[in-house]
């Protein structure tokens, strides 16, 4: 627990300002974050990390990732989705030159997990530096949902939980907390939006939140199912006492895209 | 052999034509052998096509086939992409709805083969609807040069071929039948470019053909590797004689959009 409360802390005390100061030190969180993301998994598949696969994967990966006026420098019928087709047609191609020791299987999950991950840390610092003002305030739009979505689940959970919500994947979830954490996390939106200055219609975001608190408790969901499927209790060890960079991160990379879509961004 | 050269000449007696016409007829054929295509992966990997995974991977896969017009619909910052995207996040979702019966690594090879099939047929539409005059010649300038190669690789691999290539993926080709193949659809694409109307410049071009004809290679052997991984030795049958549709084409899923990159489409 107190290891818990450190890393909590520290990890705070390095976040806040990033996302204070947003600019090139968000964008540099964000590849980092999402680098790390992407050698879990390959710990999860029990896959070294000084390879060609690891290296290609992470490449795909922070293509993603890094913000879109990076790619200025690529001729005019480029684009960041041909810099990242070329690593998957690479990829492939290692299939071969490895002589099927990394897998059509393989190269299949290291290109799913560029685009999932690669993509939702993309939003991290995109919706940060979408707006000098609004930017700071839309992200934390998306992190009050996700905290708050988390916290009421496991209290609500731990108080009135009585019904198993998903037991196959993630065996102490209920409905109970699941229901109630969409309810709170509504309210406290509605009481957020009105306080903090975010932009756009607060009824529409008040909506949003409904459905994001939703998503947020998928994306937890899903990183069990992969995490079961590995045989994993833990995505990683980088945060002592909260595991690794996905998760804690999981609701976050479902929730970050579709805030970046309905602030327009 | 009979049954070979019938299935030869009924496919060429439909091919010809669609790509003569252009227009919409190529565009539903690219999302008809896109559509086969998709669905060779999942008969490769033993699943059934009367599925939520086959309907996404399918829709997936039609995603990026389609002309980019097609999207015309949509609102103004979603995107082909961000249809894509929000398609993988629902196969992910998937995982935990099925219970894990659908695993991370299953969406992965969706994902990946989705991305490889949709972009390869997209393009066979794409260059043919470039330009009225010129894109039926930039397409067969495509197909000249894979022809050429497989034929020519067979043919002086029986021959002069003494030196296995990469046995361990595809045991019957040679370094010979490699070599003279590259050679000869140089060649070839020499005469190609200084006869029909190709538009670019013809230096260029046939430098290209170099490369074109070793990606063409590459891509019969990254369908040999994931062939042998999932113990099948067709991809297919809907053209007996010759196989599946991802038999017939692997070269060509390679090579198309680089051609397309070259001509600037």
């Amino acid at each position: 627990m107190k290891q818990r409360v450190i890393t909590a802390v520290v990890a705070l005390l390095i976040f806040i300002p990033v996302l204070v100061a947003g600019g090139m030190w968000i964008d540099w969180l964000a590849a980092f974050v999402a680098a790390v993301g992407i050698s879990e998994v390959f710990l999860m598949k029990k896959q070294i990390l000084v390879s060609v696969d690891f290296t290609l994967a992470a490449l795909a990966t922070l293509t993603w990732t890094v913000p879109n006026s990076f790619f200025g420098f690529l001729p005019k019928n480029w684009s960041k989705w041909g810099v990242f087709y070329a690593l998957v047609m690479i990829l492939l191609t290692w299939t071969v030159l490895s002589k099927n020791k990394t897998t059509f299987d393989d190269i299949g999950v290291y290109v799913l997990s560029s685009l999932y991950i690669g993509t939702g840390f993309h939003y991290l610092a995109a919706i940060r530096n979408s707006d000098p003002v609004y930017g700071l305030w839309r992200l934390l739009f998306a992190f009050v949902i996700v905290w708050t979505t988390d916290t009421a689940a496991y209290m609500v959970g731990r108080k009135f939980g009585k019904h198993k919500l998903w037991p196959v994947i993630s065996p102490s979830k209920t409905w109970e907390g699941s229901i109630g954490a969409v309810i709170i996390a509504v309210i406290v939106t509605a009481i957020y939006v009105n306080l903090a200055p975010v932009g756009g219609d607060k009824t529409s975001l008040i909506i949003a939140s409904f459905f994001l608190s939703i998503a947020g408790q998928m994306g937890d969901l899903v990183e069990s199912a992969y995490k079961r499927f590995y045989g994993v209790k833990d995505s990683g060890k980088i945060l002592p006492g909260h595991g690794g960079i996905l998760d804690r991160f999981d609701s976050t990379l479902f929730v970050l895209p579709i805030v970046a879509l309905i602030f327009g961004i």
